[in-house]
């Protein structure tokens, strides 16, 4: 197994993701080769500092980074040499089988549009985001690549949703619901409304409409909606918890007794820290592409870039891209059959 | 004050709402008339039950019930005689200064929205949630009402949001920011984007965009998002605080040891309790119309339908409507004046 990885482009620096890829050339012996791509000489005095030597590590130099402040498509065009590009063409030149970046997440989502194309019958990339509920884990798809989507897109979420939870999550039968106003059949907006239909005639375990209600209550493990509801419930449940837990914290710090309490009562707290802990993930995979890549959070650390790669590589394993262009082909015979979309002469 | 509510049509029947009603007049002296709408043999043993006499209190026969699965429009067609619809006349016909119901939400938007009308300058009513936050409580508006919105809406959204804010929660200058998929100004899709132009034309202390993790930041006092994004971030969050609070239940007695721990710590947990209580506020204002109507929760018990009631009776006092009459109508002369909406004759 090949893996890219941008070193650069996250918050803290190369020198963590650097720190990520070591432990994780230490666990997980399937990597065969592992590139770098970033500034080489950044990269090189990292690996000095570190006294770290693998032969497995080769370095691909870019000598520019996206910056969180680069409009997407505007900053690759004028940065031709940063390290997003650099590593996506490693994927597009078979250079590599899988590429993690904790860069700009629209500056990854267009490089990979742009240089890897779409997998057959799929229009457009999706991130994949998996939240763990108290009785199973979820993943909510899209997470933010696309604003503005079309019905079929949210088809093709519910799709790819469900081969991800499948081959990487282990649940055998996924069930899948559209995140919606409501569970009634009649609930929705334009958008999921007609997508509703489509979801209904294909080959999935849909379980129609869900509701906010729903989500953290193990009804289902595939929530499907447009990036832009998708990005503003993760973001919104990422920063509730992060608010709750340290709110809990100062509350428990508060006076002696509650620390003592807190103290003998510490092991309920870490359960639940380490069951909602976003580095468990490490990152997000796009979803829908001629490749495997993985957006790692801009604030990962090691432990959180080792889980990345451990994640991509699985989904490389799995050839999970292959399960889903079968799936999507199958749905669009489906649904070209009942008449619900024209007919695909290719 | 005459306070009109709707004891039918609540998930625990009658009963729970009536002992609501009890608990309001005795905390509630302002309060001069109290109309208990509903199956007048069914209020009656609930009164007798209880034997409860007050000489506020009015009964007002209504012989049906719109039930949860009932379609809005069509249900109020055929249940003529539903206690919503003769709450909302009591409304209509100024002989109640504001109306409480626990029952069916389309319903209630419905019949207000068409026995009412609307405030002049508002195309449709919205639903007004308050959520708490660790260093501020916010207003998301709407939780609900309208599912498709225009870019207008969004502005008397935040029109709505800001006046309730400051006159009810007492914020003097509510920050206001639509939510989005991210913070930059350009972030959004084609009704965020063109609601944000509105806002900011407008005299609003408006922010910008906000996303997800800004809700619990103490970034705003106003949460800006049409029905359909509203209802799905509403649920979530209550069912996320559920699910977090009774797995760290779950966690916290699963041995002797954690128990003793959670004894002592038993302060800090109540405070958070007391805090994301939904019953403190019991209800949701529907903002825009031409009367005061508040949607309790359906699961309210006593102390939720007495909130209900409080909260109900302070916008009464507040006359928020005329409030809200005044501030629309300064946005649609600032918004002809710039261009941005067509010239009002009227």
């Amino acid at each position: 197994m090949r893996i890219a990885v941008d070193v650069m482009g996250g918050d803290h620096g190369c020198g963590v993701v650097i720190d990520g890829v070591i432990l994780a050339l230490k666990h997980n012996a399937k990597v065969s080769e592992l590139y770098l791509v970033g500034r080489q000489d950044e990269i090189q005095s990292a690996l000095t500092e570190r006294r770290f030597d693998d032969s497995r590590i080769r370095i691909v130099h870019a000598s520019e980074v996206l910056a969180m402040t680069d409009k997407p498509v505007e900053g690759l065009r004028r940065k031709k040499d940063c390290s997003i590009l650099r590593g996506v063409e490693l994927l597009r030149d078979h250079r590599a089988d899988a590429l993690i970046s904790p860069g700009h997440t629209g500056g990854l989502v267009a490089a990979s549009t742009i240089r890897l194309r779409c997998l057959p019958g799929v229009d457009r990339p999706a991130i994949l985001a998996v939240i763990p509920a108290p009785k199973n884990e979820f993943v909510l798809v899209d997470a933010g690549a696309n604003v503005e989507c079309r019905p079929i897109h949210l088809l093709h979420h519910a799709i790819m949703g469900s081969v991800y939870s499948r081959e990487i999550l282990g649940y055998k039968k996924p069930r899948v619901g559209i995140l919606s106003n409501g569970t009634e059949d009649n609930k929705g907006n334009a958008l999921t409304l007609e997508a509703f239909k489509l979801c209904k005639a294909v080959d999935l375990e849909f379980v129609g409409n869900v509701e906010g209600h729903d989500l953290f209550n193990n009804r289902v493990e595939v929530v499907v909606c447009d990036g832009f509801v998708g990005n503003i419930v993760l973001k919104t449940v990422e920063s509730f918890a992060k608010g709750l837990l340290s709110w809990l914290k100062s509350e428990l710090t508060s006076n002696p007794k509650r620390k003592l309490g807190a103290f003998l009562a510490r092991g309920a707290l870490l359960e639940i820290k380490k069951r909602v802990d976003p580095d468990a993930y490490g990152g997000a995979p796009l979803l829908g592409l001629n490749g495997n890549v993985m957006k790692a959070h801009a604030s990962a650390r090691d432990r959180a870039i080792m889980n990345a790669i451990r994640l991509a590589s699985e989904a490389v394993q799995h050839q999970i891209n292959q399960t889903i262009i079968e799936a999507v082909a199958r749905a669009n015979e489906r649904l070209s059959a009942a008449k619900l979309i024209p007919h695909h002469s290719e």
